[in-house]
C-alpha cells in the first residue's frame, strides 16, 4: 500500500530524530513506504527545510548509489541562548546552596528537559566534526554522557574510580585533581574504547580541570583523540591555570555568597568557542 | 506568516516526541503556527494515525478549555518482539564471558540506539501508569533510567553507594544483598524524591532482588510508592525465593557454561506482564 505524504514526513521525522548523524539510503524510505525515489527525495527537501527553520538540525545529502541523507541535529545562536539562559536560572537558584558552599546540582543533572537542551548544545558545537564516542567519569557526567551521545548519534563510555569484576580487564591511570592535589584513580575498561577513536570527553563540573585532564591521560592509553571536552559548569579560576584549556563551558560559576545565599552564574565559553550555528 | 501543513507535521512530531506524557494546549500549536485551530486539530488527527501505525505512540486528546493532546510513546507486540530479540542476540554473543562467569556488558549499557529500544520498551510496559520519576542506582543502571525516563518524561534520580557532600543531607539504609548476603549501604538526597511519588525502579541486573527491595525499602522512608520495577536482564533462581516479586524484566540469563563459552538467554517475563502494546 502506498503511504501518504503526510504520513511519510511524520515517520521520517521521527526514524531521523532517533538516528542522529546516521547515513539512511534512498532506498530505505522508497521500501518503507513503499513509494518512488522521487516522492522520497522530495519529502526530505520538505524536511530539510522544516528542520533548518525550526532548529533542529540540517540533512546533508551524499550522492551517489551508496549515498542517501544525514540528520545533524543543530541549534541556532537564538535558541542556544535561551537554553543557557533556562540552565543558569536553574543553577543559580539558591536553594541550591550548600554548606561549604557546594551546590546541590542532582535535579538538574536528572532533569530529562534540561539534559536535553544539554545534549543539544553540545551536539551542536561539535556538529562539524567527527565524534567517535562520548566518555565521562561515574557518576554525575553520566547524564549529560547519554544526552550528548544521544543527539550525536555515538555510544558512552563510563570510567570509573575503581575496578569491577564485570569490566573485565581495565586500563587504569593514578592523576592529581587539580584543586585538591590529591591523588586519584580512574579506571577503564579495555574493551570499551577502540584505537583511533575520536572521543568527546564530558563533565559536570570542572575546576582546574584534573579529571578532564586524567581522562585525556587515560585515552592515550587506548591510542584515542579527544575531539572536544564539554563541561556543563566551571568554576572561576583566577590564581592558577587550568590542566585543559581546550574545552567548551555552558555555564560559568562565578561566585557562591554562602552568608547572603546568591549564586552568580553567567555563561561560559560557549560563544567564544562555538562559530557554526543554523541559521536564524 | 501562515506554515503549511507539511512544515506544522514535521514539526509538531519532534516537539511532541521530545515532550512525552506532557500535555500541550491547541493554541500552543495554533501560535507556533499562526494557524487556526481547526486546522491543528486536523493535523493531530494525521499525526495520531501516523503515530499508531507506526507504533510510537499514542495521543490523548483532553477536551476543553484547559484540554489539549499528550503524547503516550507505546510499542507494538512485534515491535516488542523484534526489540528483545535484538538485545538477547547482543548479551548472548560469547565474547562477553568474562572469568568467572561474568557478563561484560558495559558496551550494551553504553549503546545509545541498545537504550532506545530498552526506554521505549519499559515506557510501553508503563504507558497507563502515573510515573513521577525513574529511580535507579549507581552506576550502570543510569543509562537505563535515562532511557526510560526519556520516553516517559519524567526526572531520574539515581542512589548512590556512599554520601557526597554534593547531595546535601541524605537518608540511608542498609539492606543485605540477596545473593553474596552482604551488607551494603544506599544513599538517596533527600530533596530528590517528593512525598507520595510514583516512583519506577529500573536495575540493569537482578538476581536474588535485593537491591531492588533495598531502592523499595529506601523510597519508603520518602512516603513514595514503588509504581513498578524494570529489570534489563534476571538470573535464573531456583532454590530461593526473589525479595521482589512484581517485576518486569526484559530479559532472563538462563545459563552461562564459561567452558563451552555459551551464554543463554531468552525473554523475561515481559510478554507475562505486559498485556496492552498499540494495535498491530
Amino acid at each position: 500500500m502506498k503511504i501518504k505524504r503526510s504520513e511519510r514526513l511524520i515517520d521520517m521525522t521521527h526514524y531521523l530524530s532517533e538516528h542522529p548523524r546516521e547515513l539512511v539510503s534512498l532506498t530505505f524510505f522508497a521500501e518503507r513506504y513503499s513509494s518512488a525515489k522521487s516522492s522520497i527525495s522530495e519529502d526530505l527537501v520538505i524536511v530539510k527545510e522544516t528542520f533548518e527553520n525550526r532548529g533542529i538540525g540540517s540533512l546533508q545529502t551524499v550522492p551517489g548509489a551508496a549515498g542517501g541523507v544525514r540528520f545533524i541535529p543543530g541549534i541556532k545562536k537564538e535558541q542556544a541562548e535561551e537554553a543557557l539562559q533556562v540552565l543558569s536560572d536553574q543553577v543559580s537558584k539558591s536553594d541550591r546552596l550548600l554548606p561549604g558552599g557546594y551546590l546541590f546540582m542532582t535535579d538538574i543533572l536528572g532533569d530529562i528537559h534540561l539534559m536535553n537542551h544539554v545534549g543539544k548544545l553540545f551536539a551542536g558545537a561539535f556538529a562539524n566534526e567527527q565524534i567517535d564516542l562520548v566518555m565521562t567519569v561515574a557518576t554525575k557526567g553520566i547524564g549529560i554522557a547519554h544526552a550528548a551521545a544521544r543527539y550525536l548519534g555515538v555510544p558512552v563510555v563510563v570510567a570509573r574510580r575503581d575496578s569491577k569484576v564485570t569490566e573485565g580487564s581495565t586500563v587504569s591511570i593514578n592523576y592529581v585533581s587539580g584543586s585538591s592535589k590529591r591523588i586519584q584513580t580512574m579506571v577503564l575498561s579495555k574493551r570499551s574504547v577502540k584505537q583511533g577513536a575520536r572521543v568527546l570527553i564530558v563533565d559536570d563540573f570542572m575546576k582546574a580541570g584534573g579529571t578532564a585532564a586524567g581522562m585525556k591521560n587515560l585515552l592515550e592509553e587506548f591510542s584515542a583523540t579527544v575531539a572536544g571536552t564539554g563541561i556543563f559548569i566551571e568554576s572561576e579560576q583566577e590564581s592558577e591555570e587550568r590542566l585543559v584549556e581546550d574545552y567548551i563551558s555552558l555555564l560559568k560559576l562565578r561566585s557562591v555568597d554562602e552568608k547572603g545565599k546568591t549564586i552568580q552564574v553567567e555563561t561560559g565559553n560557549y560563544f567564544d568557542r562555538v562559530s557554526s550555528f543554523l541559521k536564524p
